[in-house]
């Protein structure tokens, strides 16, 4: 397989950095570019980034120069994870340059022609590559991106149940990581002994998200899912891992044990199973009373599943379960390396 | 107003102690005795008690030898924070000794004849007191209890909007501070860098409570509501103060600035208000989009009210809301502290 | 006793509003300005600042408008937490214009004419004043600057052992709160489930202040102790309160009763015991196994006292112990607001 | 090379599960028994244990069954990661039936004829087995330990120095990470927003335990080092980590950059080198200001090296410093299975 050339922009943040781990040693890719805001701009990326992943920045990374986040740069594709308010404008510019950007920012995710990409779920949505360039004149560039860190936990279990009984509406409350707010992000002093009940925007990510990503593909467009959702967010200190309490109201009456066969036998398509990042278990299933717990649960399936537990009857709606995901790793980084993987096995990249 | 001398079971553990700092200089009340389990009998409180509040145990106190929690004890009435296995034959000792016992345990709660008091909410639920003496053949003594410390956070609010438009079902999450475990309680290395998605027997009581409490007095008996409620119940790394996300659903409709001033407007009775610990405002409503906060919140009005916040549409049911209550102050001693100045105001105690 | 009329420089900081905590109700002083930066000028205190204390922002001080922070302002004196870079021309420009600065920045504290005051410890270094206005040519206008939050903690028992003993050397290993960098200060990632083994400038300072404190006035300059200090400065993950290891050797054998002796007996002069704000005892001293904590003792003494404990003989050097101070109650606002009733009840305000 | 069969006693604590852990595809050695306290006796290890590592149980070890702690157990050698009080009966047990004990209880560290062994620095050492075994009559089986964790992580350092220039007396203080009390061990309500200056037992043994091991094998048993220690502890709210600050006094004049020269070079013998959990350097050192920290070093050389940063001069004794060593990693189950792995390369196994 021919190896990629691969450029990050936003390569000094949270997210950035974990591009740079997850993407060390990869079979397929290799990081020849690493671009950040302008005032870093001709910095060694050693120097310029304050590394804060408890594994080793790697050497050949770390000798890097940083560009700035403008085409051209030194790659074939590039990853995102600029900020929502610049990451519009930039990624565009990219991809009209002709580099498919594969994008972790919130800026496109909801543009019509632009796939919310999991490959487990909708594997199919890829197909609006071929409108948007169209549409956007666009040759070789093209913009893909992934859910929110909180949408793609939930996103697996809530395909799960969709597909075996269908999912009328969800209610969730959120326990969200300090590492989705970014470095420095959360002040220690609002979280220290404290849970701060709101995250700018969040509630709304979420309950918008999982209707494009369940949606149907008619055409050139997706038909949004008419699941409905009600999000409560709060900020926990956690450093890694948001947790999820979900009650879900199914269309089909389902018991406990149908929804944990469906939640443990999902699995996605042949072509996402077998990619180097792909979760073997998309979802997780744990069967004692107390977990998934963020410390204990997190690194399951290196980062990239859904772990889901504590199934039970809901008093209200129909089920209800505790669900957990890595919020850098499958929530933001390894979400984007995965569809890059996807699109980079079927072809997409040319 | 005459002074009654006042006895703790339990003293020796968390809630226990919040006896004793919120009964220092108390207008109606002085400790006198304290019991705990055998195996401290005839030690010295002082030297028998790991003192875990910042506030310093008070040397009167200090000196006080304990004694076996069985009657006799020496004093007009008990407080009880016993754990709920030993709770429900030795309160009934002491009730069936004379003592009016205001107890925080779960034992009694739910039994047709006990009041589970709030006196805001249900005074009159207070008439039980007569039927369960009658049928118990009681003469002097009795047993009145408050709600679990989640339970009576979300009554305060729950009563407010049931009063106002009455509320049909109720989805609560709550992120719950290890105070409420007592001491030594939660493993910090189950709870640093975590969540813990269970605890355990919470969630039932939650759901089960309210319908109690916010019932209607029918002669002799309590109706319970129809309310009904759906938790997920989490443990968070917060030393006190027990935050939930409720999202409510109206019998009648209501517009968010309608349920904002039903809360803010709530008071119980003039009885209620005028007693000593009685909070000034039942119900704290703050405008703030991040708040309440375990840390900056709890402490308001002594901790004796709950905070509400963030009180916005919710798109599956009728409004969402947060809600905060210090869990070992308003959710456990305070208040039965509480209840016993209202059974004393209100000439319960003979 | 008149009453005085108090600016605060620096208002909207950690340390400001501890100020304006500290000085609600105080019977001597009164806030009538509040000064920031210049990019808050103009706004409503309440709307411009963050205030991130558990007690109300005082509904009198959230009304006052935000000055700049250059004279004139409206009050009788200012106290002043301006970040160090910007505190030496500011205050210096405060004096110069007529008002006594009563500062808690570092910008000041080494000057030959101004005095490092801990009233307790050396009252007479108050009289640097008469000079510092002579040689700079100032009228009613001064500089009198407290020590920073950790070498405070540690200048009580130091000062009590020099007094008794002498201290020839003391090596130090602090353990600090995350409010003593401010707000947003330090980054929740940089301090959950770790320990930060740097603080900026703070050994030097720890090394440095206690020397000038400890210091002989001669004529009218303060004559350096000839103490030696060796200082580890860490951040943990503690909201408030210092905790710091301590071991020293004596000028004189001491045994380990006679420390506890001295540092339980130490009291500044009489002047210094009848402030409003002064402590009863300005060291308290634990004598339980592993105490002081800064959760349980920092609020003892209302937070203005150093807590000592686990004093015990030392191997290499004489006495070793556990010294705990509240680094934004005594450690800064509080020390200011000590210094300030000091030069009040001594007549330096005129 | 032969595959030895392992038994861990204590194999459902803290230790014991990190010992299972590390042993995971273990080149040289297979768990094949585990013991713990006879209440778990015949339960299967998968039920007994409540797992806490974030790594999976390996399927093989649940399956076991526990075997009460005493001999003969299924295997050729044993781990012991017992408490104190039961260790010293039990593993003497253990090795008069014929078992080598590798221990990382504190109950024989002292015995004169017992090896302190730390590869790195005292393989030597080793040859007090002989003796032990003709002393105490003993045929195949004996005694090595490691040192207590924080021991370890101080003594790799130590060692270097004082290899390099002698070290005549060192000034530390520590801040330890709550796994290393164990499961449940420190209450979170000791912990969270807190620091505890006090950890039983733990002072003595680090002013004690690196006398032994830089001491020298004179004949038959080992002269302690003349170094002088005197040891602060602290238990901090970090889960895996202990942090020391050391200011270290030299029997020979040295710079900083000689004394990183010295860290960094340091090596222990050949055969040390190339066990398979050998750290490639024994000591890490970092340059930057605020290095080394747990949550970011711990790990490093897979949690087997001593991380010393913040190297510069002490003003009272000559060079001061930052150490980090993993507790539960180098500072307990990897030193015992390093010792293991050293004895079985030595041919100590037979």
């Amino acid at each position: 397989m021919k190896r990629w050339r691969v450029g990050i922009l936003g390569a000094t943040g949270t997210v950035g950095q974990r591009f740079i781990q997850l993407l060390e040693g990869h079979p397929w890719f290799a990081v020849t570019a690493v671009a950040a805001s302008d005032r870093s701009e001709g910095k060694r990326y050693g120097d310029a980034a304050a590394w804060k992943l408890p594994t080793p920045l790697p050497a050949r990374v770390a000798d890097l120069t940083l560009a700035p986040c403008r085409p051209p740069l030194d790659c074939d594709l590039v990853f995102s994870s600029l900020p929502g308010e610049m990451a519009g404008e930039t990624e565009a510019a990219f991809a009209a340059a002709g580099y498919p950007v594969i994008s972790n920012s919130s800026a496109h995710r909801m543009a019509p022609d632009v796939p919310l990409l999991v490959p487990e779920i909708n594997p199919d949505h890829a197909q609006l590559i071929a409108a948007q360039q169209r549409q956007r004149d666009w040759a070789r560039g093209f913009l893909v991106t992934n859910p929110n860190c909180t949408t793609l936990a939930l996103a697996l279990p809530l395909a799960a149940l969709d597909r075996a009984f269908g999912v009328e509406a969800a209610m969730i409350s959120t326990m969200q990581a300090i590492s989705g707010a970014g470095y420095p992000g959360v002040a220690s002093l609002d979280i220290l002994d404290n849970v701060i009940p709101y995250i700018a925007g969040e509630e709304s990510k979420v309950e918008t998200e999982p209707r494009k990503i369940l949606g149907r593909l008619v055409g050139e467009t997706v038909e949004l899912s008419p699941l409905r959702l009600s999000a409560h967010c709060h900020r926990v200190a956690v450093t890694d891992g948001h947790l999820c309490a979900a009650s879900v109201k199914l269309r089909q009456a389902a018991t406990v044990a149908d929804v944990c066969a469906a939640l443990e036998s999902f699995r996605g398509p042949a072509e996402a199973l077998s990619l180097p990042s792909a979760p073997r278990r998309p979802i997780v299933l744990r069967r004692e009373p107390d977990r998934p717990q963020p410390r204990l649960d997190r690194d399951l399936e290196q980062g990239m599943a859904s772990v889901v537990g504590r199934v039970r009857e809901d008093p209200l709606l129909d089920v209800k379960m505790t669900i957990l995901g890595h919020n850098t790793v499958r929530g933001a980084a390894g979400a984007a390396l995965l569809n890059a993987e996807f699109l980079a096995a079927t072809g997409r990249f040319t």
